[in-house]
């Protein structure tokens, strides 16, 4: 489960060292610790990361699986974390410790940045060959991120990013080694701590407006 | 005339060995085979390509001349080709042997990706200065596949971009020698056939449905 | 203030050789010049640019201080000098001289290429910093000329890019010394002068379309 670690002004959520897929307890867990950090005050960002092999495997498919009435509203709950992220009003950077699968990957890219480990671990939209097409709001907000070359491959091939790949496709920002990951994502977050939250909110909701109305208004597919 | 090849699971077009115009026959011929693509149930892959110096001059000016009450009809059949080709259900690969300008260029940036030969022809987008702006659609289709840099170059300056350039700006994924052109392309669609019909067809239709619908909704110029 | 000097085709707009700020003093000159060349029918090109340490500095906002009243309507006249600028049926080239901040920044971003001095002055967006977010048609200007990458970097953090920086993010298309900066820019507004006005009109009209909409509908912020 999601733990919250706090470095100076900088906010860090680690989904927790399994596959960190997005049960509802997951989400639960997460989207109180948003609400903490929105309710507060005082400069800060936010880091995301895991532990482990995995930074997260998306969508928790034994749930669904055990829930399928709730499908699209399971769905739909995911979407709207995607906007909310996406907006979020404080500088946000992920710190891909390991596969970041799905709606992981996802996740990800809602972020103002993306750090990645150089030497292991995949960034994969592996929906094409899963079966599940992207939702409007889930293909706008890749579009949104990637180049036009980039959302191509990544959306229709189901590619697997190693950390070379993701920098030189643009999917990510920077590659580190394990050890150095963290601390740089820290880094990077720590110098943008402190932007004036409702501006910066703002700034992002206009940016995102095409992508979030889709996410909020709900799963397509 | 458009000759259809098998190769494996990859559907070959081959415009022919003249400058490829769209002709009302032309395009009838195309749309045969796309049917015929889009029946099949096999894993496929399609890829487009040309014989000699041409892969395609675009629109059949001498027909539109000769059927001037058409002209508008006509262009939006293409627009129609245009958004079919951008969300096949199956992936895409333009192999681009020579020459591809106007609606040539257009049908090229359609496909999911486009190799060109290294050493002679140019991707080019003449509307500029041929005095026939683009459509909102076909606007909308160059803008979707190139970054806004190479947009605004191809768009407004008429720029002749051969392999290199065009590989440099982003026009085209790879260059490859004359005779390692159709191999490469034959190649890259092989290792992409398979991909489920219904999925890939729905991802490229999200992807693109700012694109489609004003190629659909019929030609603004 | 700023005056116009004519080089064979080329309209050079000098915005002046102090901060260059958006008055509407400055405004009703600049759109003297515009209705000018609007109304002239030689082949031409535009070219911006100013002297000394700044391109420009924005908006007045001495100007605005002193009248507060009068700020959407003033904010929403830059929008429409925006609009127009990117949609203007030459091509256009900035020869960024110097800092080029906030509405200076926008200005040059609406020119179909930009130019840098390689040593001194610097692109920025300092909205997030001055807590005044973009307008919807302003944040749509800027996403609809820079990468993903590039338009969360300027966007979002306040930077300041150097010309080497600007280049590598692609915020300009070259750096030039400064005594080669103008001469630069005029040439290649030499080399695209001659296109067909109301052509080069549409097809920006129509690429923009999606940012001229909000510009021209007024300040959301």
């Amino acid at each position: 489960m999601p733990q919250l670690h706090r470095d100076g002004p900088v906010w860090i959520i680690d989904f927790g060292a399994d596959e960190n897929r997005y049960s509802p307890d997951f989400l639960d867990q997460v989207e109180v610790f948003l609400d903490e950090l929105v309710a507060d005050r005082e400069p800060a960002a936010l880091v995301t990361t895991a532990t482990g092999k995995f930074f997260s495997n998306g969508l928790d498919l034994a749930w669904v699986q055990a829930h399928p009435e709730q499908f699209l509203t399971y769905v739909h709950r995911v979407e709207r974390l995607l906007a909310r992220l996406l907006t979020l009003p404080v500088p946000t950077v992920a710190a891909i410790n390991g596969h970041a699968f799905g709606a992981g990957a996802l996740v990800a890219l809602c972020h103002d940045y993306r750090l990645m480990r150089d030497d292991r671990g995949f960034f994969c939209l592996p929906e094409v060959d899963i079966r599940i097409p992207f939702s409007l709001g889930m293909s706008a907000l890749v579009q949104s991120k990637l180049t036009p070359r980039s959302a191509v491959d990544a959306m229709t091939t189901g590619r697997r990013y190693g950390g070379a790949d993701a920098l030189a496709a643009g999917v990510v920002d920077a590659v580190h080694s394990e050890d150095e990951l963290l601390p740089a994502a820290i880094a990077l977050a720590t110098s943008l701590a402190g932007k004036d939250r409702m501006t910066l909110g703002t700034i992002k909701e206009r940016m995102f407006a095409h992508v979030t109305a889709p996410l909020l208004q709900g799963a397509a597919g």
